[in-house]
């Protein structure tokens, strides 16, 4: 991993918090007083927003003790939750007395915090190549998801809650998304993922919406375009995207 | 500002790309190679995302070369531009042979090259405040941007292509924007900016919407909410964002 040498380091900000002097007395003190397995999260294993961070956390190889908010029993909008996140959003996520929201920026919280261990989701070789993650980052953020969280919405949440599919709107979304998978195939072309030849926290994004379009008509435009539906095979078989979406381990977990 | 111990670093990617023996040398080539006045930007000045990247290259002091993609003839569209950036979208960032799309990429990419000049964006100093300020920069993208967006296209964009305002979407989109808001008001009670006590990049991406709502009568909203409205007043305050929404200072810039 690269360094921006033109700053002296002053702090070690990986866990012990303490003034730099050696990596090795670092290290010790990161190592001993690292709390991997404290993290609690607020969430529901049917949640594309919770899943997003599940596949972090199994590709970084950490452990969590799950918090059920069931979103159909509408637990997310109750005052003892909105008491948690006033957005009334699952997931939370508390690592020690820190808490965030945002599926997104906790995937980056863990993804930074355990750096070196795992999947390197963050693949940060050169400026260059930071910049293009964060391009295909925002590009998920922005352009696919918009759109593909309408999808999954009308086509497999909705069912969820027993309300009916609007497919007018699923006819005019879908317009949009072929422009967007367009562009997806020709970058797959020529990446094997999308940020690099390596598979990224750019890819994990688009896991969640891209998991329940497989089981709804709209699967057909990513498998008619031959370097997308190569790309989804490969990250929807990673074992840690399995886990993520196993609805019966993320209730068999012990509790707190 | 702090780093990560626990790695020894080898190469530094802040210009040099050199292997790292001694921060003075790397100083020396950082500095030296640095291309601080290359930088093109193609955009609109009138645009809410161009205007998001000239902020944050005014907040560090850099300048550049303005490329005009007028969006009102729907330059943006044709086949010319759709080659730079097939989503038809400003703005456009090159940084010699590196292209850069979407303006939170863009500005997070030009604040961690430039981490030491200029306003300090991105400011993390401990992991935990790394997190929050995340945090803060996914609320804007995910709570906020959605419904300012729309609010902003229907009372102040669409006049200018010669449309009409929807009045049933913006009076709807107002009334999810009155619970953000007053998330935003808990929040800024006690805390002076967004993610910390002083600006930071969540703050500046703010900036581009609630600019145009001010010329509108969703200002209210903000001006209601005394801490937001002292946020409020104070970011767009700000000499950097004075000099990126500066249309005339676009136009006479030397071009190439």
């Amino acid at each position: 991993m690269g360094i921006n040498a033109s700053h002296v380091p002053e702090t070690c900000y990986h866990h012990c918090n303490q003034t730099f002097e050696s990596s090795r007395q670092c290290f010790k003190w990161c190592q001993e007083l690292a709390r991997k397995d404290e993290y609690k999260i607020y969430g529901y294993p049917y949640s594309t927003n919770t899943r997003r961070v599940l596949a972090v956390l199994h590709e970084k190889g950490l452990s969590y003790d799950p918090i059920t908010v069931n979103l159909i029993a509408g637990d997310q909008k109750k005052p003892s939750f909105l008491a948690i996140n006033p957005f009334g959003q699952v997931p939370v996520f508390l690592d020690g007395g820190l808490k965030l929201t945002e599926s997104r920026a906790i995937s980056e919280y863990i993804a930074t915090v355990h750096k070196s261990r795992g999947t390197q989701l963050l693949n940060y070789k050169s400026y260059k190549t930071m910049g293009t993650q964060r391009m295909w980052m925002a590009i998920e953020s922005f352009e696919f998801d918009p759109l593909t969280s309408t999808l999954t919405w009308e086509q497999s949440i909705k069912p969820m809650y027993g309300l009916k599919t609007d497919y007018k709107v699923v006819n005019e979304t879908e317009a949009k998304l072929e422009k967007v998978l367009d562009i997806y195939e020709e970058r797959l072309k020529n990446s094997s993922f999308l940020a690099s030849n390596s598979f990224t926290m750019a890819d994990l994004y688009h896991l969640p919406n891209i998991q329940y379009l497989m089981d709804t008509h709209t699967k057909r435009m990513f498998v008619n375009r031959p370097s997308v539906r190569r790309w989804v095979a490969e990250i929807t078989a990673r074992p840690a995207w399995k886990r993520a979406c196993d609805v019966k381990a993320w209730y068999h977990k012990k509790k707190n």
